[in-house]
């Protein structure tokens, strides 16, 4: 012991920091290893945790889900009409992003865009109208992911909407999505003002026709390809799609000039999508959201199949917990706001798009996205450590999404509850941040993460099946 | 000296790294720091290097050449006839790429070319008729750079060819490039069959007239704000032009279907445009080429204006030289060859596509571009590291093109030959291979150096010219 403090000390600190702290300013030399004890401490969870881990049948699940996954086709196959092609979509029934949430409940632009679809579909004449129909009870609310879709912010999807068709042609199941609008004063941010109707109404009557004839020309895309190839062009295909978008508009273009769409429509389109470098966003979501279903459903696997947000609570489903949503209050975004807005302007964390993020792309294939900094903060080299950082979450690497800034590895997928439980680490998100009014629009950008409850509840859920199930 | 000799040495090697490989064997410590004599320490060059260095008339003459290279603007505005558009182009004149060189000496690639281009004006009936007129002195050839052109590989531009045209809107001069004609036996490879001159007689009759009326609806193209858009989306712009491409297609769409052209002549120029990711090369060159004669012709100027190769020599022009080359060998491209071939079938350096690395882009900013080293080998490290080198002969960085994977830091741009020849350090470039034979196509690409012998040369002209003015 006394040979001990008469050489020079070199020390190792795991976690708390302070300790690290006081041994730097007395002048030591001290290495700090980031160190949290699992499920932060919380003695019930890190007994249920335990029951999860080495288990070779969830092993063995995870493993086929995360197969599923990854060898999972997703195919754009058409544009169809929502009330026509979503399963279980009812006559009088309106689609919103995220877990489940009743009218009053939801937040402004949620409330918006649900008055602006009411209001498309004609069910009422004026906003009041909308409301009284809405709050009535008359209209059916419900998640776009209980349908095999998805929606970017407000997620409102309603009958008559047209929506994209993407198939996985490995394993058959069908994912949908609606169209995006641009940017601006748009629906999917609670406007519903007549430009707002009237441009939905466009959407449906020119850019979807004429796109489903594109696409049947075309005879089907293939997503995985052309989002693997935008990830080598700097875009992550979450809030990045302009090489996306891009490559889109170039595949589909030579199709649309075959079909009989008469040319001031063909034109009209391309301005359109050629006008707004998001529009691959719903593509992406729809092929992500096609992956991960196809990974849904595996007893026992605790691979996560979708996160969500509805601008009130966060939720998450996981492949083996069956339908079930774990839900807890959706965090704000502390991002880069446009001129004039503040964080208080802000709604909390809103729609179906962090399925990007759960199929290994979006914040996840940062490093594949050094400009998106731009956007949503931070340096090159943050976009590269966030990457990194999620391969410790994760099953797996999707050998389909290579990342070139990492040396071609494959992009970190298949978020494991247990390994964010285990670590405390949470899934990064790139998002949009909506106002929390509904109909201002887009305010900003950035980084969040999916709050730890969520994945602290599936684990719970897990071991309590397993318990049962023993 | 003794006390030295009873310490533990730490050993600094500058230069020849033999002396810290012994130190290393024996045990010992050795950093070694790379270094090599300036003008590979002749003697001669070392004395004319010295006359130039430090001069406040080179320096600012420098400022100026690189501010002129720094606030062009190229703007694409049309499409031509070469023989009516081009300077100085005469009746019976035809283009190539590179430094001047006679018929008996170009490269196969080059002659099968002229051969094509000769069977494509009409002016003889076959190939050994077009040989003849070849060799026979009636058919004037001159080098594209002569002309304010540029051409990739062979580079050739006959009369009746149409060709983009770009001006400088800051400075007023003009650039002009042939049409990229896609992969595979094409014209400028040397290839000179049927179907080559057929897709060139395309070329000149449908994509030509087509492109013309949509850049004329357009009304002007900014290129250096779409390239700089590109290096953001993982091109460099001269290798890999895929996302510069689409963004060109993106922008000339809508346009196109403003225009009267029959829509069956749009949807073949979309196919054939979409179907080719180097498409925008051309464009991207005759872009560098507006601005880096904005910087020529500055007396004094030591920064080098164009880069170009014809197969057998290599030649640079500096600005402060005048119309004046100076030429070597140009070497064989050791690269990444398709699968069976070797740099035994590669023909020597071939083309004008170096103005973009002498425009700051290519491979100086390659750290753009980690995916590219799928084509040009190496890996994303080498890629950063290149564009690091050059940072070390150039004037200045391009805050216009910017690299997001070095925090987005500008490109190196402006190649000061003083400094090519003080350090030892040869700009890279990155390049297609051709195959020695007409006609074969490209069979790899790689990573090329442009020759010391030439930079040596023009620092001797520039000292010359330096002490007959004194």
């Amino acid at each position: 012991m006394q040979a001990l403090f008469q050489e020079k000390l070199q020390v190792l600190n795991v976690g708390l920091s302070s300790f690290a702290e006081s041994v730097a300013r007395a002048g030591g030399t001290v290495l700090q290893v980031e160190w949290a004890p699992p499920a932060q401490g919380h003695q019930t969870v890190c007994r249920e945790l335990a029951q999860l881990v080495n288990l070779p049948a969830i092993e063995a699940a995870n493993r086929k889900a995360f197969d599923a996954y990854l060898t999972a086709q997703p195919i754009l196959r058409g544009i169809g009409v929502a009330g026509k092609v979503l399963p279980k979509m009812a006559e009088r029934m309106i689609l919103h992003g995220g877990p489940p949430i009743a009218w009053e409940n939801m937040c402004g632009p949620m409330q918006g865009a649900i008055i602006g679809a009411i209001l498309y579909e004609g069910w009422a004449k004026d906003i009041p109208g909308a409301c009284a129909l809405a709050s009535g009870g008359e209209i059916l609310f419900e998640p776009c992911h209980h349908h095999a879709a998805v929606g970017p912010m407000a997620g409102v999807i309603s009958p008559s909407m047209p929506v994209w068709m993407v198939v996985d042609a490995a394993h058959g199941n069908q994912a949908f999505s609606n169209f995006n609008e641009g940017s601006g004063r748009v629906l999917r941010f609670g406007a519903n003002s007549p430009d707002v109707i009237d441009r939905l109404k466009w959407i449906g009557q020119v850019l979807g026709p004429t796109l489903r004839a594109g696409v049947e020309t075309l005879g089907g895309l293939d997503l995985k390809t052309l989002m693997a190839q935008a990830l080598h062009m700097g875009d992550e295909v979450h809030n990045r799609n302009v090489a996306a978008s891009s490559l889109f508009l170039k595949r589909l273009i030579p199709a649309l000039l075959r079909t009989t769409t008469p040319s001031a429509d063909i034109a009209a389109v391309v301005d359109f999508i050629a006008g707004n470098d998001h529009f691959f966003l719903n593509l992406s979501m729809t092929a992500c959201k096609a992956m991960l279903d196809a990974a849904h459903g595996v007893p026992g696997s605790s691979m996560v199949t979708a996160m969500a947000r509805n601008g009130v609570e966060f939720g998450i489903r996981v492949s083996g917990a069956g339908d079930q949503w774990f839900t807890t209050r959706a965090p704000v975004v502390d991002g880069l706001f446009f001129p004039g807005y503040t964080t208080a302007d802000a709604a909390p964390d809103l729609g179906d798009s962090a399925i990007t993020e759960t199929a290994g792309v979006g914040g996840f294939a940062m490093a594949a996205s050094p400009a998106i900094v731009k956007f949503v903060g931070g340096t090159p080299q943050d976009a590269i450590d966030n990457t990194t950082a999620m391969t410790h979450i994760t099953l797996g690497r999707n050998g389909a999404f290579t990342l070139p800034s990492m040396n071609f590895a494959g992009s970190p997928a298949g978020i494991d509850v247990r390994k964010v439980v285990d670590t405390g680490i949470q899934p990064i998100i790139n998002t949009g941040i909506a106002h929390r009014k509904a109909g201002v629009g887009q305010i900003g950008a950035g980084i969040t993460r999916a709050p730890l409850a969520c994945f602290t509840q599936a684990v719970s859920a897990l071991a309590s099946a397993m318990r049962s199930s023993q």
